[in-house]
């Protein structure tokens, strides 16, 4: 029999705030605290626990060896960090940030004794706030969890049960290999759709005037909030460059073709095909297997999993049932 | 008091069936024939007027003083204008093609005797065939009518009353302004996805597994058929090379800025400001006005009409009514 853990949430917006709700839903002890006052009053009006303070917080997490979530933007976790050493340095710690090797970095220097898993549940970013939030706002999302620690399987099971009780299936991963994936899926789309909609507007009210369907889709995440999408973008530098130097080479390619062949069937067939993969990857039928997280290797076997498209969709005890897609 | 002109579509594929189901709506004598026995069947079996070959519907064309639709993608627009200039060297001949430059260039130098003012309805290109089409399929599009010669008003208006009775607004542009346009917010577009695509893709199954919003909306039209996004992107060379040179510079320049001071601050701030443009104009208050078609500079007032964003919703005789949008 596992004990239910609590959950304390440090920061109540989007992000947080749906986590503490969630939480709650699914009948987890749950509590938080934030700096912003207006998040705070409109959790408290909404009849969830939070508390004055993060020290506060941390001092009732440190009693009942909660798990503490950090729900801060990349730029605020440095002074979340600050409090929690100072309040519970050896807490079990994880986070909902949206890029993994430079906050594990933080932890491992501000934190040394903490253990700590990294998150990052994929789902909304373009309202912020406790009123924007919800309890289904990670249902049927991947939450990532970081595979990087390979002998603290208790703790990658209290973060993966936490990401199962919001709704969400985990997708276990390394902080490296997290950080290139979103590189590519989730910070390229908003440099990409960026670029399009500067050069759609560079060509005057002509051009927008002509903008359709593909220029719509193509350019939908560019209305987003500038500032989240550049702590988003700017925060998975690494990442990103490699993706954005993929992307520069594959866009100069298709450039180089067209100026000299006139084709672009390379680009348009590689496209294609990317985009129906990703389709099949959704769509296809999964094999289900068992992983053991006491197991010696477990980490590496989760590693492997995510590598393959895998997921975690449920955690019974130290078992882990897992989903894989048949190869494509 | 303007008579009726009969509507004569070559080629009954997404555009042209839907040309012709709309003209018939509207209460125009339309018909149309198509070298395709399957498009064929399909369109006499809904009960419209098919004629047995391209040359039978051309002589109608002939007698009654008809407009002709050429409908059919560009690497097939030579073969049809070669019928035309065999049965009907000297007819009133329009187009739906997504590119005007390279069309305007074949007319002129296969049918030098034709009136000739290009069209491009902007609806509509990821399936195809006639039982694909609609009779509402341009309804609330932007259908550009090309404003380059300056000397027929009245074949201009023919066109345009073709786009306005299909439910479109027209947008006046020169055929070369035209191209440049749709190089940007429909062609690049195409590429983009494309490159997106495939980077998510190189990604690996982990990378796929993690696109949610952002890239499912960004990739979108890679999901198109590659040989239609081909023909059309290819066709418009020089209009997307120009737009391909504006995003290889931005984005180099978002990937340098990226690389040596951490920021994606002019990448994203721009595109954001380009898409609130493109949002402002579409919700904008609009003025009205009304351009004389039998005016001297009637084309040259028209062409700057959709330089501002403008369009024409409704003509009357030799008046257009036109609306533009308030600076923005």
């Amino acid at each position: 029999m596992v004990p239910v853990r609590g959950i304390c949430v440090l920061g109540l917006g989007l992000i947080g705030g749906s986590v503490l709700r969630a939480a709650v839903a699914a009948g987890r002890p749950a509590w938080g605290a934030t700096a912003s006052e207006e998040d705070c009053r409109a959790a408290l009006a909404d009849g969830y626990q939070v508390l004055p303070t993060v020290a506060d917080a941390l001092r009732r997490a440190e009693d009942d060896d909660a798990l503490v979530v950090l729900a801060a933007p990349l730029p605020a976790v440095d002074e979340l960090l600050r409090e929690v050493a100072a309040v519970a340095p050896r807490c079990r710690l994880t986070d909902v940030v949206s890029v993994k090797r430079p906050v594990t970095r933080t932890v491992r220097r501000m934190l040394p004794d903490a253990r700590y898993v990294g998150g990052h549940p994929m789902a909304g970013n373009s309202v912020s706030g406790w009123p924007a939030g919800s309890a289904m706002l990670f249902h049927r999302a991947a939450w990532v969890v970081s595979t990087d620690d390979s002998d603290d399987a208790e703790l990658w099971a209290d973060v993966a049960r936490l990401a199962l009780d919001c709704g969400s299936h985990v997708v276990p991963a390394e902080s490296a290999e997290h950080d290139a994936a979103v590189g590519r899926v989730s910070h390229l789309p908003h440099v990409l759709a960026a670029v399009l909609a500067a050069v759609g507007a560079d060509g005057g009210p002509l051009s927008l005037a002509l903008g359709a369907g593909s220029f719509r889709d193509g350019t939908r995440v560019a209305g987003s909030r500038p500032e989240l999408v550049r702590a988003m973008c700017e925060g998975n530098r690494a990442g990103l460059l490699t993706a954005l130097d993929d992307a520069l080479g594959r866009l100069g390619a298709a450039r180089g073709s067209l100026a000299s062949t006139g084709s672009l069937g390379a680009t348009i067939v590689a496209g294609h095909r990317g985009r129906a993969t990703f389709d099949q990857l959704a769509a296809t039928e999964r094999d289900k297997l068992v992983i053991r997280l006491d197991a010696p290797d477990a980490m590496a076997e989760l590693s492997e999993l995510g590598r393959r498209g895998g997921r975690v969709v449920q955690l019974d005890g130290t078992t882990a049932l897992a989903e894989v897609p048949n190869p494509l």
